[in-house]
């Protein structure tokens, strides 16, 4: 028996807020098709899965009705501490495929897998024999540090910086030392309630060349991208950051 | 006078050859829309930015015939060695948007900027105040870190290994060490001609333990991901990897 394919399926950056335009804009027609076309699912929030496929199924009919298709949810657990270290074991996930049927895996926003869970379900796949395969869709990272212009030949995603305002400061001194010896550009993330507190975290604690790009409600409506040395965004008021905000420093 | 936008343009990753499927795979329809109305470009490459073109005029209109369409091409200079660190001032190539067209960024295979040339285009637009629009498209190096099980939350992109076999051996361990400690997924890549050697070196370099992920030809047909510890890999014949790929070790 042939087993099937685990599909990584990209979903729109908007969280589900933009019904009109975020599937013409964010995915290509292959990717809708072909996920379109899938039944069992595994997703990080199964109900943020069911209105992604509800919208692809205005333009493309599913295999099957909605309420037909089948989502597993990873657990909560993987959720908060990831899931890529090997503690969670995905590989029951998978028995649709092992069984023959294609499979989707899916997040609530962007590529599966990066800054989002998924990790152990291609893990689990590629000790199970079953092909894993990437569509292309939005990656809030990589849109971010292309928008930034800063070095996209060398860099690095660390996650969310730590909340506590001391140990934030001194990460923050960390990875511009890090940026201004190597020229490797550092990507981070924050909860968007927290995104003003980390900007000024920022102008207090770089230094006044170092140059600091955000990048907030990228692929959205009024999204905006934009990179200034911290002196120059000193002189500026405090931008709206209310959407999702990517970080990024370099020299 | 309004000043154009800046859009970073994303292109297949097949590099011309896979007519066919390439632009339905791989761009969302507005992004090819957005394409086809913009008649003033910035590319790594003029005759394959054309080609491109072309290839979005079977499906939508362009705004001028294709002879019309103006495409300036970064200097070799910029190609070689970079051009994010400010050495090149590309505020000229922007004069089009200055006088209030709005113009695209492209690269040869995926997105501008990343792993490719155009960030000094992206710093210039920054510095004069034309807002930059980061469309969505394939990311090579995205598609790779989510195919792969690695650590999605912490990674860095870190170019091209040392082609001397010493060097690169010692960057293979100093990576190596890095991720086993860390846990920051460390992705790289190589001209492809040279995939087998460096694959070659990782298996004599990388503790047994050690995972390391390909993907090669990624979107393409026959492209694949496979993620083994270099114990397994041994075991296996070696792939073939000729079309471009991404290599990616963590712990």
């Amino acid at each position: 028996m042939k087993v099937g394919s685990l599909f990584l399926v990209p979903t729109p950056l908007d969280f589900g807020c933009d019904e009109q335009t975020a599937l013409e804009t964010s995915l290509p027609e292959a990717v809708q098709l072909q996920a379109a076309g899938l039944t069992y699912w595994i997703s990080e929030n199964a109900r943020s899965t069911r209105a992604c496929l509800k919208r692809i199924s205005q333009k493309h009919p599913l295999a099957r009705p909605l309420q037909d298709i089948v989502i597993m949810q990873l657990p909560q657990a993987v959720h908060k501490r990831g899931d890529h270290e090997g503690h969670f074991d995905a590989r029951n996930l998978l028995e649709p495929a092992v069984q023959g049927h294609d499979m989707g895996l899916v997040c609530e926003a962007g590529m599966p897998a990066i800054a989002d869970p998924g990790a152990s379900v291609v893990r689990a796949a590629h000790a199970l024999g079953i092909s894993v395969r990437a569509l292309v869709g939005p990656s809030s990272l990589m849109l971010a540090l292309a928008s930034s212009g800063l070095n996209g030949q060398q860099f690095a995603f660390v996650g969310y910086l730590p909340q506590d305002a001391a140990e934030r400061s001194r990460r923050i001194s960390q990875l511009e030392a890090l940026a201004l010896k190597t020229g490797q550009t550092q990507l981070f993330i924050e909860a968007p309630y927290r995104n003003v507190a980390l900007f000024e975290a920022l102008l207090r604690t770089l230094r006044e060349d170092t140059r600091l790009a955000l990048s907030c409600g990228l692929t959205l409506p009024g999204g905006w991208s934009l990179c200034l040395s911290r002196r120059q965004w000193q002189a500026r008021p405090v931008p709206d950051l209310k959407a999702p905000t990517v970080f990024a420093i370099s020299r």
